[in-house]
């Protein structure tokens, strides 16, 4: 026995988290012994409450504490505009942005057949069930621009066509600030594929 | 608000501990709401129960969760030999190396006058009063090799010579597996300074 008990859990809890190393772990632990108890005492509780608190939304799949969420009952927001995100984290993404005013609906992963993950197993059932609602007029599928991502988009499209639902995909191209002699073949070839008239 | 807040609270706990920025502690807390209910609940445990349980051995002043610690109380350890280091990870770092047989002792920091840290800031004071049992008779000085280090090893070792204990220098040198083409000038002014004959 190097650690006691105690300081040897904190350490295998932390190891448990992404990117962290037995190292790694081991530093942050001894720094939680010098932080101030309060500081301690919060991160416990914090780390409690986000997993009792949280759930998702019944509406539109975002984490939240309070179903609907605050997204989907806020009447500033337009709902005939329904933007299709695969992870909550790509609603925040959206939302620093501070410029789509209308509401999301998130998947919670990809249509992914080699990892046999299907329409059924990722929030498709309850999107399609919200389109029943008359006041939406478009969809804005922004699933990520890779197999998985494109072959949801695809797939949703497809099954929303026949009600007549706009429904659009974000584009894929250079990214801003980026450098044209470093993009990778894809993403050159969808940068011309969707140029546009100034 | 782009968080509820129960995340956010998590994100603003893990920014705290070292090493970790805004995007990591957003990607660890959002981790942590996928994670297992009852593993988070001994994530949350663990770190407070490492701040309530630990304390610094009196003696030896050693984090541990009873005190005296597991080392001061071990009598199969040699009394007579007492390790000096300036961490509790350099304890450990000590016993993972299975070789030494002896106790500790714990400065918590060097002394630096730069920084104003003069041997009462650390514990410098219960180590010389350790001193007078008469059962002790080598002290090792396993301070850090850098200024703050070499400064507290010598201060110890003139306050410590007139009482006729023994008081060694662990040796500096080229570390093992090392190049030499690669060492720097005084790690290796040091490496033979320090030479031996075989």
């Amino acid at each position: 026995m190097y650690y006691p008990e105690p300081i040897s859990k904190l350490i295998d809890s932390f190891t448990k988290l992404p990117g962290i190393g037995p190292k790694t772990a081991v530093r942050l632990a001894f720094f939680v012994l010098n932080m101030k108890e309060d500081d301690v005492l919060d991160f416990a509780k914090a780390l409690a409450n986000a997993k009792r608190e949280l759930s998702h939304c019944s509406i539109c799949g975002h984490i939240t504490d309070q179903d609907p969420c605050a997204i989907c009952t806020d009447n500033t927001r337009d709902s005939s505009l329904i933007c299709v995100v695969q992870d909550p984290k790509d609603v925040i993404a959206m939302e620093k942005m501070r410029e789509f005013r209308g509401k999301y609906h998130v998947l919670h992963g990809a249509i992914s057949p080699m990892d046999g993950i299907g329409p059924e197993d990722i929030n498709v059932p309850s999107l399609i069930n919200r389109l029943k609602d008359d006041e939406i007029q478009e969809l804005i599928l922004a699933t990520n621009p890779n197999i998985e991502g494109e072959a949801t988009a695809m797939y949703i499209s497809k099954l929303v066509k026949p009600s007549g639902i706009k429904t659009t995909r974000i584009a894929h191209g250079l990214p801003m600030g980026g450098d044209l002699e470093y993009a990778d073949e894809v993403t050159l070839s969808k940068a011309l594929e969707g140029r546009r008239e100034l």
